[in-house]
């Protein structure tokens, strides 16, 4: 070993060390313990993918799961496939495809409502640990579901009870109630240079 | 039903039929099929989420899949939990924990190359679908893996594998190889909120 690579590797425990310190810190002063709503919004891909990978950890930890999938269900999703039979997982989906297949106001609300129904269950049982509301924001930007109804079953859940929650347009009052929220920006997106959807990445 | 509703609905229809035309178009556009290379970048939470969910995903599909976690490993993380004996998923765990925690450079060096040569082995089989290399970019900040070796391998892997990468601060180069990159924005953190980080949804 040379003395500058000696000096360098000295340097970078030094300032490892600093950073060990501001880390643990940070860690020692995170003592809140709650069930936490996180809000996956933005354009980009990776919103519902970064719930189900939640979900999958939690299964992981043998957490009781619920999914309420809004809007999808015209294909099979990879999701839904590993998951839909899991004993740690109850799976609900919309089934109606996109608004624009549809293409009927009414029967997107009614499914909107009795899709919600489903989620209101998970949102009350405190056997469950996880609830999955997947592209749930589109139910509220299109007026199918009612917002403040939405926001009070959020508020009244069951203590520890987390729920993750996508889509784009996330509504302000959504984002002020939840306990984190990542935008996802689309800096470049396959589809866009003429690339189909794939299974496992995009579906 | 009133009229005006009818008429809303009418709206609605046509609206929906216009959007139709403009989506199924774009999915015609989309004829291109080849291994995407997805990276999920940015501050926020969901980058390694996001990533198990087309991992999830990919399984569910019966992609087979293969995992190299860089940097992790301290604790038990709920997507090696579920993943780690799947018989569509090897999994591989650099195992050494944060930089900050180990203080060796030398040693942090050593450990990224080893689990680095896990990557090209994935990178070189084309039996494995999906490739996830996650928190890899760390290693390039760090300097701990060089940057034009990892690219050419990417480049040279087989046709139609997929790669996805997470992690900080991905490079110019990194981004301009991928297909889709998405930056995952910290709006709003719980742990910043003095929140413990929580299982099933950080770890």
């Amino acid at each position: 070993m040379t003395q500058s690579s000696e000096a360098r590797n000295a340097r970078h425990k030094r300032a490892m060390q600093r950073k060990k310190a501001h880390v643990d810190e940070r860690i020692a002063n995170a003592t809140i313990d709650k069930g936490l709503i996180v809000v996956l919004t933005g354009n980009g891909k990776g919103k519902s993918s970064s719930a189900f990978g939640m979900l999958a950890r939690s299964v992981g930890h043998g957490l009781r799961c619920g999914v309420v999938q809004f809007i999808k269900g015209q294909w099979e999703c990879g999701e839904q496939l590993l998951f839909q039979d899991h004993p740690l997982v109850s799976f609900h989906v919309m089934n109606t495809g996109f608004t624009w297949e549809t293409q009927d106001r009414e029967a997107d609300i009614a499914a909107a409502e009795s899709t919600w129904q489903q989620a209101e269950k998970l949102l009350q049982d405190n056997a469950v640990n996880v609830v999955l509301l997947d592209e749930l924001t589109y139910m509220l930007t299109y007026g199918y579901l009612d917002a403040s109804r939405v926001l009070d079953c959020l508020r009244n859940r069951p203590e520890g009870q987390h729920v993750i929650i996508t889509g784009r347009n996330a509504s302000q009052a959504l984002m002020e109630l939840a306990d984190t929220v990542s935008e996802v920006q689309d800096t470049k997106h396959a589809f866009n240079a003429g690339i189909k959807v794939q299974p496992g990445i995009d579906y």
